[in-house]
């Protein structure tokens, strides 16, 4: 069923798990490896898909068609998808236009899934090397968070939840910080404090046409790093790294004072920034990333960019030779 | 940019064609070899697509959006659509996942297209022999009717629209009955009508839960027997047929009277059904066609099928031992 509205009553909590009855299920095959009592109790067709941007392709999208039809999927049925974005971007996709739209719950099992990319609707495949630029606006029925996957999340990938987690904090400083350490993991407070601020966000503006927008801050320039060094650096790192880019950019563009840029980079300093990544960032000049960015899919012939101005955080309009 | 709602101003009639001026343009091939005075003027690109439903694949989906890619298309531009219903179904389908959606019009240049397909927001794709397996709820910002284009258009396709236009006045017997001799062409208030007794069905009920699966009267039949036949038998005289074989089915059942059914029978016998596809039909066991339907992506585990019960034309919900 498509969903015209954002539901408030979506976002659920579950801190022990239950195996779905109805309907079909997809999840991360690492996932199913982590959890074998949990999805050896499961009794209805499971899919298991490989996470990562690379796997949201054209292919993967036939075999979970392939995948509906093989069990006569039908529009009133259940399609419960366990997984991190990358898995719910393509799983959400396929269900949005199977039967031009069946049900679907989704199960984040990392961080930046739950606080993220389960809420709000968006589901992307990658295509022609750029993000999502094949997608659908297809908000879930659920959004069930079990905090417990968690405790199997790797270092790596619990960096790329609490980058959202700051962007967010850099728009909304009521927000709780993440704690950068790795060392405690968030709590469902903090988790659900970050997912209902995306979820009223997004209820605002639905279709992403005005103050959801504010959600892309360091997008536009991460999205570029992502494609750039193709999809070697991560969502959440190209993401902290984007909002410095940003932030660098106002300063040039004398959007905000230096005491405005000095305490927003401070808050940005914290992050954990793999050094790896940092070597690579350092071969790139910042103008191969424009072309990229002129492609990115909010970018209409002029470019948009979420960008630090004085004490706010705006949506600014560039003309392509560069002034605001 | 997604539409949540159908606009009933989005209707408009265009007597002399007026050639777009921004946007991307894609047309149906064989349109653009009849009207190469008005194709010849358009100074946007243009993708050319051949008509057919064994067009509307993954093959054809991926060329369009090769062809959004190379020019750079944005989620505010307009992609313009000439051609029928097999054409804006491909196409709208690309455009609406294309960056979660960019803007459409269409310009329906068959009958069918002006009074049925380009109305009422469903796109579709074949897939795994199944028709509309894969598609999108996204309703045209403007569909441009220009009756002009009927007048090239072959008797074969001119009946297949004539059959959309009986089945809405089995449904609505106030809307006027085409002229089935082919002598005259529907005029632009007959086919105003229809479009706007779609549109408005549509509006009540967007996204195919209620009233507006009263237009699937004939369709349960109709679409399994375009399947079965390898799409060999056109929609429209596959629509024809399963009307009959929906009032069958209900005097079988039960649901009507002998002078229900007679009546029926005697405006769908006013169809000028082609000898061929009679053939064809009679070599048919109605039997082998039940899987089909249990398939298609209206049914649930339960059949569902638009039927003739006493005076009216409901929804009835089977079970698969064949009780009402």
């Amino acid at each position: 069923m498509h969903r015209d509205l954002l539901n408030p009553d979506a976002l659920e909590l579950q801190p022990v798990l239950e195996p779905p009855i109805t309907g079909l299920l997809i999840a991360d095959a690492r996932l199913i490896d982590l959890y074998p009592d949990f999805f050896g109790a499961v009794k209805i067709p499971v899919k298991a898909l490989l996470a990562g941007e690379d796997q949201k392709n054209l292919k993967n999208l036939q075999q979970l068609y392939h995948f509906f039809c093989e069990h006569s999927l039908s529009r009133d049925e259940i399609v419960h998808v366990y997984g991190g974005g990358t898995i719910s971007d393509l799983a959400a996709y396929a269900v949005s236009t199977y039967k031009r739209g069946c049900r679907l719950h989704l199960y984040p099992s990392t961080l930046l899934g739950m606080v993220d990319a389960a809420i709000g609707g968006k589901t992307g495949l990658n295509h022609e090397n750029l993000k999502n630029l094949i997608g659908s606006f297809y908000p879930a029925e659920r959004i069930v968070i079990h905090p417990g996957f968690l405790s199997s999340l790797p270092w790596e990938e619990l960096r790329q939840g609490m980058a959202e987690m700051l962007k967010a904090v850099m728009l909304f400083p009521c927000l709780p910080l993440p704690d950068f350490g790795g060392k405690i993991l968030p709590n469902e407070e903090d988790i659900l404090g970050h997912a209902l601020y995306k979820l009223s966000l997004c209820q605002s503006d639905p279709y992403d046409r005005s103050d959801r927008m504010l959600l892309n801050f360091g997008h536009s320039f991460g999205h570029a790093l992502e494609s750039f060094s193709n999809f070697n650096i991560s969502h959440g790192d190209a993401i902290a790294l984007g909002m410095n880019m940003a932030c660098d950019f106002s300063l040039q563009m004398e959007l905000v004072n230096q005491e405005q840029y000095d305490s927003r980079k401070e808050l940005l300093s914290r992050y954990p920034y793999p050094p790896p990544v940092l070597d690579y960032l350092a071969t790139i000049n910042p103008d191969d990333l424009l072309p990229l960015m002129y492609q990115d899919k909010k970018n209409n012939r002029k470019l948009r960019l979420v960008l630090p101005v004085g004490k706010d955080i705006k949506l600014v309009e560039m003309s392509m030779n560069g002034s605001a």
